[in-house]
């Protein structure tokens, strides 16, 4: 360990602000129906298997916070109702579903059978969610990055935290 | 949406296993702690802000699983204590906490200003969590992918769900 490990507040992570918004239990299960194509609150609920008022509240969360927009339809003979699709915002969550199931596909899957697996449309490759940096290099061990201080830190951590060996991921 | 959506079974889903081991509140915070270098109660405690009862049952599950690894220490003349260390089960973890950064930093982040950024140790370039196929596509939208039965689902669900174009994710 570091003689000084990245110490500087957490106040503003943005991992923390992620899970303020989807880390709620069901939510990301309610997301990924949204990409399954599933848009109507029962076909959802008989996805996700959550109780009713559960998943009212999760999906109003997600639709006050712009994850998901609320579309009507109507139903010949039916009363107007709503369905629910992903918002640009909300399809950027892609990632971290992806990363969810491939860490489940590899230590939780039954008998290490994965029971969906998610291919390119183009090329039938597996699809998978890589740690790269933006000149392409990759994938990625956290070893070989390191964290600083962003535009958003307090001047101090940037001056306290300038080494990049220090700040190395473990 | 298809007549028919990706409407297997969920039971097994690799998404939900995941969060059932690490979706709980304040785990992906404490293994955020880890790969930033902290391995003792207090100093991660001090920075996940928890309550000292919280974190105890969060790394408790987190060794059960073997996410962390549970190393003996002894300062001199204090008594033994423990520190935690990530497995390469724990490590295999950073993909998700880089995806729910970088969408927190895009649509979270105060005045769009990160408050930590990731940079690749060799080049320096920022580092960023990237959907790509094993053929090297990418980086991918959802809807350049689709959704198949895996090994580990029903027959049945693989007879149904064997079009590319009707399981292509939103």
């Amino acid at each position: 360990m570091p003689a000084e490990p990245l110490a500087f507040s957490r106040a503003t992570c943005s991992i923390a602000a992620t899970l303020e918004l989807v880390g709620e239990k069901w939510t990301l299960l309610v997301v990924r129906e949204a990409f399954f194509g599933l848009r109507r609150f029962d076909d959802i609920l008989a996805m996700v298997g959550c109780a009713r008022g559960v998943l009212s509240a999760r999906l109003a969360t997600l639709v006050d916070n712009g994850i998901l927009l609320r579309v009507p339809y109507r139903d010949p003979g039916a009363r107007p109702r709503y369905e629910y699709a992903l918002t640009p915002k909300g399809r950027e969550l892609y990632p971290i579903l992806i990363a969810l199931m491939q860490w489940g596909d590899r230590w939780s899957a039954p008998e290490g059978k994965p029971p969906i697996v998610l291919r390119h449309l183009d090329c039938d490759a597996e699809v998978r969610a890589e740690i790269r940096c933006a000149t392409g290099h990759g994938p990625l061990a956290p070893r070989e990055t390191f964290a600083r201080p962003g535009p958003g830190a307090s001047e101090l951590a940037q001056a306290r935290h300038a080494s990049r060996e220090q700040n190395r991921v473990r």
